[in-house]
């Protein structure tokens, strides 16, 4: 199951890529800078792991694989845009990203503000398109969902906080979490939900997935940040620790951390019981995205 | 009729901003630093010219209020987000911006940053919410234009030119101002045209509408800055001559800007002839907004 999870997560990331390469508005014109950047960003290496979750979970409820690439595409989108300006100096202050110089670096400042906001953009764009969905009302529930998860009570917000270091305690970590990279992720189950016959009978187990996932996902995140080799991740290692700044590793320390992983780990596929066999992809893809090294 | 066109403007203004209260996020949680500069930006002082267009245009094609107050405040909150990344010092780096500093300068950068792309996302999430439109092919459709509007081969693109300076001739100064300003001003008008019946049929004099009185617009612009008084605009002027920036004004000279600019106003007017009497507000509203001093 496990190679089967593997080759299912590249097949997805390639489909995503190809798809967002024929999206994306061509490097031409006298803006062509702009957009060369936006590609080199969202085209660049990256685990599309929002995406990949997007398509496995339209599987399981058997929605259509063209819907299903285009709100996968969207999230990359806005993942793909709120790393750009994450790094800006003035924010995080990155220099590297998978191993890559970061847009400011590889272009300038005005440029990645520029890139990230048209990213932005390009993300609405796609899910309102009719080509997205023949039903306009589903179009209209995607733009809804991803505009609210990403903007000053999602996304945005969580990043504020982060920046403001106002986390003293595990609450506090936990709401900056779930904000800003939770809401997100919880949006790749929120579209295809959206594009799912059935939709509100599902949702209960599906968000209690997706907000275990982000809980999970981040405690790994923080684990890396604070044992992983910056090589293999293509970025710095221990950056939360250098900024004083508290996180699950930091608060809980790294062995009880991996503990709380551990359980929740099996927490989390737990909520899959609901979908059944159709779920078999996704539960086991929970040990294949919480395993990485990067 | 000037004055009472005057005072319609000034009651749009009042609705529009009374709305935005209301639809932004309260400056509350431990994210209030972000959702307080979104205010500042947003709720401060501004002409409120597009969200004046909309609901001018909406009245004049018989739309309900409530859908064009909404669609207005979207417009005004990509306006808004424009003005905060623009002012950014990588950007243009303006500390002034309507006699106030601009956020970065009451925040930072960062909070800027974050504030413009959260306002972005709380302007396609005001347009997908169902209380914007019962219909959502209309929904879908104001989210599709106000994103490629905005995006990379509309206002985003044309910032990126207007930044790397490539405009050597008058030509080239119009597709970049088609592009920085030209298309958020056609949104004003694509907005309620989506929302209006037979919508099809009003488009091309509408859009002609649209494309001269955004270049006249410019004209002014770029008359002001060559002229006009620092004090009563609130921000510097002669910008784009200190910064070697081709313009209409640098490109024709003042005085035969203003003489284009005469023959574009009575252009602009003729193409409201096709709506008759009820465009009559619309028409006189041309000569008001391009009289403006600031």
């Amino acid at each position: 199951m496990a190679s089967e999870v593997e080759r299912r997560v590249a097949e997805a990331a390639d489909l995503v890529t190809v798809a967002l390469d024929e999206l994306l508005p061509r490097a031409d014109g006298p803006e062509a800078r702009l957009t060369e950047a936006m590609r080199y960003a969202a085209l660049g290496p990256g685990k599309r792991m929002r995406p990949y979750f997007v398509i496995e979970t339209g599987r399981m409820f058997e929605v259509e694989e063209r819907p299903l690439l285009r709100a996968a595409c969207a999230l990359e989108c806005v993942h793909a845009y709120s790393l750009i300006h994450d790094d800006l100096p003035s924010m995080d202050d990155d220099d590297l990203r998978h191993g890559r110089p970061t847009v400011h670096k590889a272009y300038d400042e005005a440029t990645a503000i520029l890139a990230g906001d048209a990213l932005q953009a390009a993300a609405f764009e796609i899910l309102a398109h009719p080509d997205t969905h023949p039903d306009p009302a589903v179009r209209s529930e995607l733009v809804l969902r991803l505009a609210t998860a990403s903007g000053a009570k999602g996304m945005c917000g969580g990043q504020m906080i982060d920046l403001l270091g106002v986390r003293d305690d595990l609450g506090a970590v936990a709401r900056m979490q779930r904000m800003k990279t939770g809401a997100l992720i919880a949006c790749a189950f929120e579209l295809p939900l959206a594009m799912a016959h059935s939709a509100d009978t599902r949702r209960q187990p599906l968000m209690a997935f997706a907000q275990d996932l982000g809980l999970a996902y981040q405690i790994v995140d923080d684990l890396l940040d604070a044992e992983g080799d910056p090589d293999v991740m293509g970025k710095r290692a221990g950056k939360d620790a250098a900024r004083g700044k508290a996180n699950y590793v930091t608060l809980l320390g790294a062995g009880a951390a991996r503990e709380r992983l551990n359980l929740l780990i099996e927490q989390t596929k737990s909520h899959l019981d609901a979908f059944g066999p159709p779920a078999d992809f996704l539960r086991a893809s929970v040990d294949y995205v919480l395993q990485r090294r990067n």
